[in-house]
């Protein structure tokens, strides 16, 4: 039997993956034919899929094996009840655009910056992410425009959603510092920002997680390049606090244990400048937030 | 010893984390205290943090006793490589904001859209993906302009930056279907997309995934409310191809086996009919691809 369509699915009580039949009337589970015909495959669609052509190639040895023997009966669909290919939850990373008057100054390059009525909200990618003293990429051909942009994270640490404002604060884990890289050019022309803010290694992180508890009310958030000091901010300058952040977020919107909340910059990154100052390779940004530590990164 | 910062890093040659030493010269590993007082921790931060306040009160324990015993010394910091402290890859929506001409003409309103020169690139939040038969929320306390978007998705089988037009379809798995839910009130007043369009059930997806090599070369895209036909196109009319798009979406850019990427919605989404037909309770929607199956989702 060709493979041809896989599924996730669940039958008595709880989730498999499996083949679907050449008739289209049922399953070949995964797990069966495990067992049946001693194939290792994985416990999910998604690892199996990220393990490439030789899980693909042990899933037609085992069909092939069926074919001869009949040992495993495809679960008829009415029985089974498909859910989404690859159901896993993963690590979200949530940065917020702008939250912090200053920077919405020279980022707008108004007089006066109207401030929002609503946080602009979008997403990196988590594969960029990268730890501190890992190296920055350039990225030279693809951008001429590369950014910094030192934040406070939130690390949430309880799942839900529709999270009340006055209970907030329990779904914080903890902080750490989070390097915003961009690229202005791509970030433009785009027009949506996610691409633009998740080449590789565009989201250093780290060094430390800050535990809620042992937290202060406000951080002061100081960026360094090469050691001349471009933003130097309290998280106090905030429009929007970090329990409005997550109540609004979290407004029909399920926010993870692990996901990561970047709160957004302040005044001081390369394009406020008259001309801009971007990186470039050989820079080195620091950034420091009170009570963490100061996550270092070298543009190469 | 309080415990106060965590971190992930690297010694002899293996992924470990741990807590930072009261005098931040040195960190306990969580897979020596694990050994040491035979309190279960996990392999990964990320992990321990899902798991909440009973993996920290384990930990707790096994570093109360440490002070007692001494039996685990924390390794220098300089016998160390901290990394980010949540360093796993995890599985990513991309999203294609306008790839089909007669689209764009609907939502921009104008008589004839500009080409653009470079794709919209956005995402969902993974935690939205919802199965086929499973309900679409439709969080009417915070939009009045609930739509949906049939669209062609690709599931990625191979990781890799920087993917040459002539290799792109080397890195596609297989194909499914995807309903873009978006709230277009939302959409408008975060100005960046991902919050209107990541509510928890806004990103339907399945029933199978298609193998590659089992796929036409253009298949036709049909989306029904209510049993009325809204959309009917063929992935022929998108102004960037699959491979295309793989190109530039990888350019700088690390793609990942598991990763999704919602290749554009054709004509007929709720907000291009005048007036606009928006979801509301008890639709159902029905996106059907040839040669896939169909993506049946009821609004509750």
């Amino acid at each position: 039997m060709r493979i041809k369509k896989l599924l996730t699915f669940e039958a008595d009580g709880y989730r498999r993956w499996g083949v679907l039949s050449a008739d289209e009337q049922g399953v070949y589970s995964a797990d069966a034919l495990e067992e049946a015909f001693f194939t290792p495959l994985t416990e999910t669609l998604s690892e199996f899929i990220r393990q490439g052509n030789d899980s693909l190639s042990a899933l037609a040895y085992a069909l092939e094996q069926n074919e001869k023997t009949q040992a495993v009966s495809p679960i008829p669909l009415n029985r089974i009840r498909i859910v989404s290919p690859l159901p896993e939850n993963e690590r979200n990373i949530f940065c917020i655009g702008k939250n912090y008057p200053d920077h919405i100054a020279e980022f707008e390059r108004t007089a006066k910056a109207d401030i929002p009525a609503h946080p602009v909200i979008f997403t990196k990618a988590a594969a960029a992410v990268i730890g501190t003293e890992d190296t920055i990429q350039a990225h030279a051909s693809l951008t001429k425009e590369l950014d910094y942009e030192g934040e406070l994270a939130v690390i949430i640490g309880k799942t839900g959603a529709d999270i009340p404002l006055a209970e907030a604060m329990d779904y914080v884990y903890g902080f750490t510092i989070l390097n915003d890289v961009t690229a202005r050019d791509l970030q433009r022309c785009h027009s949506q920002w996610f691409h633009g803010k998740s080449l590789d290694t565009f989201c250093p992180m780290g060094p430390y997680i800050l535990l809620r508890d042992a937290a202060p009310d406000h951080f002061t958030i100081r960026t360094e390049v090469n050691g001349e000091i471009r933003q130097d901010a309290s998280t106090s300058e905030c429009i929007f606090s970090i329990p409005q952040l997550l109540h609004i977020l979290s407004q029909g919107t399920t926010v993870h244990a692990g996901d990561v909340l970047a709160t957004g910059t302040p005044a001081g990154v390369g394009i406020g400048f008259q001309p801009p100052k971007f990186l470039k390779a050989g820079d080195t940004v620091r950034i420091t937030i009170s009570s963490i530590g100061t996550l270092t990164n070298t543009v190469r």
